[in-house]
């Protein structure tokens, strides 16, 4: 490179220095301290020694935010999208009949999925915030006998969670596995993986655990290894074949792909903040900054999309109040305090505001903080006036 | 958690402290101090128009160290080998021949993923270390005219270097497509990838270009873009879906999945680091390195497993020498001074070793380092004895 590109290049690519942003979205949340020098750590091969026990350290960690002990844990190296593809392209073969629980985006995604991958799917749909009862559960399982049943427990786009009991007894009772979505709730509300009978579940790191996005914790049940030790075809994909990943994760240590180290860096500290917190503490902190949110938001005169009994304690949605633009108070509170929120899609396109209290930011203080300058946001916009 | 379970957890789980490794393996490397502090960095949002700077600016930069101009460059949020599977699945529709360079362990995957996505697969098989010839390369495409052609440019598993001009004119005048394994020259030696005439490559992140592992970075020629548009089925995978990944990182940054923030931080300033030093002086520092290299492995009396002419100038296979146990060397250079490198596998188990020289490693000093500490590990092995 000659002095002049040099020179370009310091021009168009100035040191990266990104804006300070108080992340209420519904994810990526904020990052503890410990977190981000976890990143940094000098970094080790992925068949060192050391590594491997980083990787069984957060595979044990994990067991206790899934709240399984039966079960086993993994990491994929992909998001929490990666981790809904790996659920599919393992539990659900080309021409197998899966149930899905359809009310909202990630359902849609993982009916997406199962139909790539060549299943048929049959949906009970529901408008996008509502929930399913114990008995309408029960008889979608019953009626459609589906191998493989598919539900969100914490709906990202609509702020709804979804009870998994009545759907895992009953698909339990239909001699069907059940996959359930817990990219929002793992690590910030219980997910009594064993307790509500899961199969597999997997996750994303950058919500309820407070870590950079990057990675997919899962769950799998018993039932579901045994499944899966007994599958005869491969799966479609060779990155997300869950048999050779539990292999090198858990077993043989044997060569799969090469590990995204530093990010397994910032898993293992991530739940140790978690651990060190204690779980249940963990949950108990952000259903207290959730009731202080609510409080705020309809001492406001707003109102929340969801029920109050079906919703997810780290993710909340607003209604957008008739008249205002969601995307001028949403640009409006990024420009101005660096707050980043988000908006509804889909259905909810316009109509909610997702605000998400989660990790680091889910204390008293920063829920006032929030519900000051969202206020602000909203007068500025015409709101109350 | 109670106070005895946090003593419990303390004592399981004692502070992050990798211990000091000098990569010399296949990869990952080491990385620069710069990369670890961009990994630090606090997260921004994937969809903040900070961040999408960030993956567009990672996109430019990609195009120097790949040699492009008038392709697509593209970062999958997952490992090298998730950019062997989004190859594949977005340009290998079942049914569809591909005609695979079987020369080395990455073919093989490669072949193995064709296979799971229903392609018919057809290979040119020779020993890991061999290379084609421009007639070898032409006369096997003519003869199978595939629809596809897969070739592995630098073959991670036996270091051999496979030049790609003659595969791709063959390729493009029987109308197919050219995906080409750029997995272990990215950054460390000239791709090339227009002047090569490739449709498709892939790359990861942790080898030529000395960033964490985590993320991989691809390149699409017009040809491939077009077919890709042009294609009326979806791929099977969504995760990977390079139309749908395009559209979020070059178009419309419309959400697809929510990208590993701090890994592209890490991936921008590594790729900034390459082009502060200048692509071609960098691989020629490597060239020089290598040299330097083989003529230590020469004088020590050992003997490299690539004819000169076709050997990868930053991943060496050197012969392990009759009657010495390559495990234990290898076990000797990483409890000693830290010193990590790989062996072979497959039909290369126990008769190479493979010796990465990249990166920060790459300078005279670290070679005489390794030469010297290499040696000693041979000898205490009984080397020379």
């Amino acid at each position: 490179m000659s002095a002049l590109e040099q020179v370009d290049s310091a021009i168009n690519f100035p040191a990266l220095q990104p804006p300070h942003r108080y992340l209420f979205g519904p994810g990526p949340t904020m990052v503890h301290p410990r977190v981000y020098e976890a990143l940094s750590k000098p970094i080790v091969g992925h068949l060192d020694p050391y590594f491997i026990q980083v990787m069984m350290d957060c595979q044990q960690l994990l067991k206790t935010a899934y709240g399984t002990e039966a079960g086993a844990t993994l990491v994929i190296s992909g998001t929490g999208s990666a981790g809904m593809e790996a659920a599919v392209v393992n539990f659900v073969e080309p021409g197998t009949k899966i149930a899905i629980f359809a009310n909202g985006y990630f359902s849609d995604r993982l009916t997406e999925m199962a139909k790539r991958n060549g299943a048929e799917v049959v949906r009970f749909e529901k408008a996008w915030g509502e929930t399913y009862t114990d008995d309408e559960a029960r008889e979608f399982i019953r009626r459609e006998k589906p191998k493989v049943v598919g539900y969100v427990h914490a709906e990202t786009s609509t702020g709804a969670l979804q009870p998994g009991n009545a759907i895992c007894a009953a698909a339990h009772e239909a001699g069907a596995l059940v996959i359930a979505d817990c990219v929002t709730s793992l690590g910030g509300v219980p997910v009594e993986f064993d307790r509500t009978g899961m199969d597999i579940a997997y996750s994303c790191t950058q919500k309820g655990l407070s870590c950079p996005p990057g990675l997919s914790p899962m769950a799998m049940s018993p039932r579901a290894m045994e499944w899966l030790r007994g599958r005869t075809t491969p799966s479609r994909s060779w990155y997300l074949d869950l048999k050779l990943i539990h292999d090198y994760a858990t077993v043989s240590h044997r060569y799969h792909h090469t590990a995204p180290i530093s990010m397994f860096y910032a898993l293992r500290e991530a739940l140790l903040v978690v651990a060190d917190e204690g779980i249940e503490k963990r949950w108990e902190r952000h259903r207290r900054c959730h009731q202080l949110f609510v409080k705020g938001i309809e001492a406001m005169g707003l109102s929340m999309h969801v029920p109050e009994e079906h919703r997810i304690t780290t993710l909340n949605t607003v209604c957008v109040p008739k008249g205002i633009d969601e995307a001028k108070v949403r640009k409006r509170l990024l420009d101005g305090p660096g707050i980043e929120i988000a908006g509804g899609f889909g259905p909810l396109a316009g109509k909610v505001f997702r605000i998400g209290v989660m990790g680091p930011l889910a204390t008293e203080d920063n829920v006032r903080f929030f519900l000051s300058e969202f206020g602000k946001a909203l007068k500025a916009e015409g709101y109350g006036q």
